[in-house]
């Protein structure tokens, strides 16, 4: 059978496109990325900081699946045992609910920390309004991390729930974002993460487009 | 064993409220809602026009399980045969994706047009910003409709995109938007559906409390 497709955008930017990317890797279907041209779609999607229909985008033998979320339930039923998600009913649960948190929510932090896996901002002062997010999340890891033991949300391997918050992880580094060591020992965890120094080092190639897109970073 | 408890804030205002309750409403669980009380919380999801975690909330035996899409995955495992998902792979898919969208876009919309089940603004002016959110939707409706004959998205029984676009219909009715005759005639099937009506009935029975909350509809 031909290679699935995932379309993305940009991988130093698009939080999205990471997101599909890794949970296509963690399901092990083969694939292939494909970006989309930065055009009008693909601004918005940046600007509006919010999932498009366009990337990321997974199409797989004529089955088109857009939308970060549905694209964990295709491949989680294609391929039940790469364990995208917990096998254990309560934790399956609890972790789509956390995973759709993070799909709806979280504007502020969002458009206050923007991924940028190329940049560094020591110091840098996070919006009071963006806190609420931030504490949330660490609410939501720690729970996680001490019901199932880490060093993953769900235990001993990434799900759904990682794939989810990975970009977050990347932002709490970019801005400096002070942690405890609970949270500290997560993000170190999703960065050594194979999957994820694979994205990075080709996000940190990427020629920088989004310099036509006039946002304040 | 115990009922199950769906824990949803306002009947007239909350879609989020409303695309829980009718997701357990479709999958025959025994359950009850339960308001919680119009505090901070819930005022914040209202304002912000977006889920929160309080609710709606479905605890059943034990299991907590919030967010809209979560609580949909959740029902359709516990009961595969309600149908809260199309059976055939390419559709359940495409059930997916559009459901996701709602989840996670369409902000415009919302805070353009707010669900308000005892309002009618005849010849209300529609915010320009709003009009492409408009536009994907009906794009999103005639496709489904088309491609599965109706009268449902899906088909002839309601599915999981069906709770997630209900309160898009009543905001059509409400801020009076123009339709075409496939998507008004899918706009009557929703609000002809007897959980619906039902759910309708019992928004317009509550009392006023989002007074305060000095928002302007």
């Amino acid at each position: 059978m031909a290679k699935a497709t995932l379309t993305i955008s940009s991988k130093n930017y698009s939080s999205w496109s990471l997101r599909g990317w890794l949970l296509c890797r963690m399901s092990g279907i083969d694939f292939a990325d494909q970006p989309v041209p930065m055009d009008d779609s693909s601004r918005a999607e940046l600007l509006l900081l919010s999932p498009s229909f366009l990337v990321p985008c997974l199409t797989d033998g004529g089955i088109k699946v857009w939308d970060t979320l549905s694209i964990a339930e295709y491949l989680a039923e294609k391929f039940p045992k790469a364990g995208l998600l917990p096998t254990d009913l309560a934790a399956r649960a609890h972790c789509r609910s956390v995973s759709g948190e993070m799909h709806s929510g979280f504007h502020n932090l969002r458009s206050a920390l923007p991924m940028n896996l190329k940049a560094k901002f020591t110091g840098f002062k996070v919006w009071a309004g963006a806190q609420p997010d931030i504490d949330r999340i660490l609410a939501i890891w720690t729970e996680c991390l001490t019901t199932y033991g880490g060093p993953f949300l769900f235990g001993k391997t990434p799900t759904l729930a990682d794939a989810m918050y990975a970009p977050v992880c990347t932002r709490f580094v970019t801005y400096d974002v002070p942690l405890d060591s609970l949270a500290n020992g997560y993000c170190k965890t999703i960065l050594d993460w194979a999957a994820m120094k694979e994205w990075t080092a080709a996000a940190k190639l990427e020629p920088d487009e989004i310099d036509e897109l006039d946002v304040e970073f």
